[in-house]
C-alpha cells in the first residue's frame, strides 16, 4: 500500500466492507459507463453536502493536533477544499445542469447524515487519531478507486472525468501525504508497536465504520 | 400540546415528517398487533445502542448549560437513563431472549449511527439550544405515540408493555419537563420572541432532520 | 499511593509543582490557623465557581467515555456534585455570611479561569484520558492534603471541618475510585506498559499543567 | 468605530477592562519606549505560544461556520496565520535572540493558559458567535493599540516595528473584516435587534471576560 502503514493494516481489517465500497455497483456502473446519468448526478450533489461537513472535520484537525507540523498540513486541506476542490466541484454540477443554489438547497440523504456526522463526532468525542481513521476511507478509497478504474474502465465510460481526477498525479500524492500524516501521528503518540495496544482495535473499528458507511453512501434515497 | 410551546412549533413546521415518523408502519403494527415479532428485536437491539448515545448527549446537555437548574435538569436525566432506563431495557430484551453481551456486540445500524451521531454533532457544533432542539423529537415523539396508542391499540396487542411505558404517568411527567425545561432555556437566551428571529429557523430545521432520522430508525437492514 | 498507579507516576514526574500545590503557604495557613478568614473566604467563592465547571467536566467525561462503567462513574459524580457537594458549598457559605446570591454573582478570577478552561479544553480537545488526567490533580490533590492535615493540623485551627471533609472516609474512597477508574481507562486503551508510550508523556504534561494552576488557585486577585 | 457594529457596542459595554488593555502600562511602555526589553521579550515567547491556540480557535470557527462564506473567512484566516504570521514571528524571535526551539519549548505562562484556553472552551461550549465574541478583543484590540501609537508613539521608541505591524493598512485591513463577518454572522442568527436579546448579554460577557484576560497578558511570571 502506498498510503502508509496504518491505512494498510486497517483497510485489511475489514476486507468485506472494503470490497462493499470500493467494489460498490455504483463504482462498477461508472467503470463499464452502465450508471445512469440520474443516479451520478443525485451523487454528486450529495456529495457537495459531503464537501462541506469533510471540510469542517479536517478543520477540526486543526484544532485537536499535537504539533505545528500537523496543523499546517491539516490547514491545507482545508484551503485546498474550500478554494479549489469546493469550486471545481461546483463547475462540473453546472457543466451537468445543477446550479449552485440547487446544490445548496439539496436536502441531505439519511446516508449523508450518517457519514458526515459520524466521523465530525468521532473528531469531537475522540482524540486527533479517532478523527483520522474515520477520515482516511474517504480519502484513500477514492484514490484506490481512481487509480484501478484508470486501467480497467471501458475507453468510452462518459465517467473518465471522474476517474481522471482521483487517478491524477494531485489526488494521489495528497493521498500518500494523508497516508504520511497519520503513520507520523500515530508514532508520535503511540509509538513503534501501536498495533499491539487496544487503542488499535478501536481506531480499526472507526475505520470500519466509516468504511461501511462510505458504502452506503453511493446509493441514497 | 402538553409538552411545551417550541416543542408545539417545531413539530408544526414539519407537519409530514412528524407523521411519518409517529404514524410510521412499525408503529401502527404495534397498535394492531401485526408486527413481526423478529422485527421488533431488531429494534429493541438498535435501541438499546441509542440509549446509550442518548445517555452521551443529555450528559454534552450539563456541559453546555448555561445554569445550574438547566445542570442539574440534564444530569438528573442522565442519571434516569444510566441507573434505571438502560437496566430496564437490557431486562426486556433478556426476557425476550436477547442476552446482554448480544446488545453490547451488535453493530450499530446505519440509521441508528445518522441519528445519534446528527444528535451529538449538533450539540458539539452548536449551542445548548441545539442539543435541544435535536433532542426533543425523541423524547416528545414517544410521548406522543404512547399517548395515542394506549387509547388506539387493539386490546390483545403484544406490544402493550412498551406502549404503557411511554404512555405511564411518569415518562409524561418527564416530557412536559422537558418541554418546560426547552421553553425556558429559549426564552432565557433569544428573549420572548423568539420564533421571529432567523435563530429560530435553524433549531427549527435541527427538529425537522432528527424527527426524519427518527421515522428512517423504526426499521433498518 | 493508595490513590491508583497512573496517579502515582504522574505525581512523580513533577515533584517541584505537586509540592507548590499541596504545601503551599495558604495550605499550611490552614494546617496551623494563621490563614486569614478573609482570604479563606475569597478562596470559597472561587471554589464554588470551579465547582460549577468541574461539575461540566465530569460530564463531559460521561460523553468521552467508551463503556457503560465508564459513564456511569462519571455520571455519578456529575450527580454527586451538584445533588450533594455544591448544596454543602451553598450551605457552609451561608454559615460563612457568604449568601448564594454572592456566589452566583461573584466574578470569576483570572486563576479560576484558567483552571477550569484548561480542564474543559484538555477534554475537548483530547480524549477521555486527557480529560482524567487534567482532573487528578485536583480530586487526589485535595484527598492528599485532607489526610496530611488530618494528623499535622493544629488542634484548635478554625480550618478543621475544612480538613474533616477532604481526609473523611467518604471523600477518600471517591478518590480510591477514581484512581481506579484512571487505571482501568489506561490499561482499557494503552494496555500494561503505557508508561512507556509517547502518549504517556503528553498525559503527565497534563497533569503537571493542571497541578501548576490548582497551585495558582488557592490565592488570587 | 470602523471595526463593526457589534465590536463597538462590546466595547462600549466594559470600558474599564478595555482602558486597563488597551492602555496597560505595557502599552505606554513600548509607546515612550520605557519598556525593558527582557520584558518585551518575555512577552514576544507568550505571545508565540498564544498564536498557536488563536490558530487553533479560528479554525474551530470553520467547523462552527453555517454558511460557506463563513468558513471561507475563517479558513484563510487560519492559513494566513499558521503560513504568514506564525514564521514572521519566529523570524522577529530570531532576530531579538530567542531560536524557535526556544520559542516551541517555552512553558505557558498562567495568563497564556487562561486566556487561550477561555476563548477555545468558549468556542465548544457555545456556538460560532460565542467563539467570535471571545476573539474580537485581541484582533480588534490590537488594532486599535497600534493605530493609536502609530500617532502617539514617540519617534525613537525601540518598538515602532511592532507598532507599524498593527497600525499598517493589512492589519487594519483584516479587522475590518473580521469585524464585517461578525455583524453579518450575529444578523443571520439574531436579526436586527440583537441586542435588545438577553443572548447579546452573554456575548458581551464572553467580550469582555476575554478583555480583562488581554490586559492580565502583557506582563505575566
Amino acid at each position: 500500500m502506498s498510503y502508509g502503514k496504518a491505512f494498510g493494516l486497517w483497510r485489511g481489517a475489514c476486507p468485506g466492507p472494503w470490497a462493499d465500497y470500493t467494489r460498490h455497483a455504483f463504482v462498477q456502473g461508472m467503470a463499464d459507463g452502465s450508471l445512469p446519468r440520474a443516479q451520478f448526478l443525485d451523487y454528486l450533489v450529495q456529495d457537495y453536502r459531503f464537501l462541506v461537513h469533510f471540510s469542517r472535520a479536517w478543520a477540526l484537525g486543526v484544532v485537536k493536533a499535537d504539533t505545528l507540523a500537523e496543523m499546517r498540513a491539516c490547514s491545507a486541506t482545508v484551503h485546498a477544499l474550500l478554494e479549489g476542490e469546493m469550486a471545481l466541484h461546483v463547475r462540473l454540477c453546472a457543466e451537468a445542469g445543477i446550479p449552485a443554489e440547487a446544490l445548496e438547497a439539496a436536502q441531505e440523504a439519511t446516508g449523508t447524515l450518517a457519514y458526515t456526522r459520524f466521523v465530525l463526532e468521532a473528531g469531537y468525542s475522540g482524540d486527533f487519531l479517532d478523527l483520522l481513521a474515520a477520515l482516511a476511507p474517504c480519502c484513500m478509497g477514492y484514490a484506490e478507486i481512481g487509480a484501478r478504474l484508470a486501467v480497467e474502465a471501458a475507453p468510452d465510460t462518459p465517467y473518465r472525468d471522474w476517474i481522471e481526477t482521483y487517478a491524477g498525479a494531485e489526488y494521489q500524492q495528497t493521498c500518500r501525504e494523508v497516508g504520511a500524516l497519520i503513520d507520523a501521528a500515530v508514532a508520535r503518540r503511540l509509538g513503534p508497536a501501536a498495533e499491539t495496544l487496544p487503542r488499535w482495535h478501536s481506531l480499526s473499528q472507526r475505520f470500519a465504520t466509516a468504511t461501511r458507511l462510505e458504502a452506503a453512501f453511493w446509493v441514497q434515497g
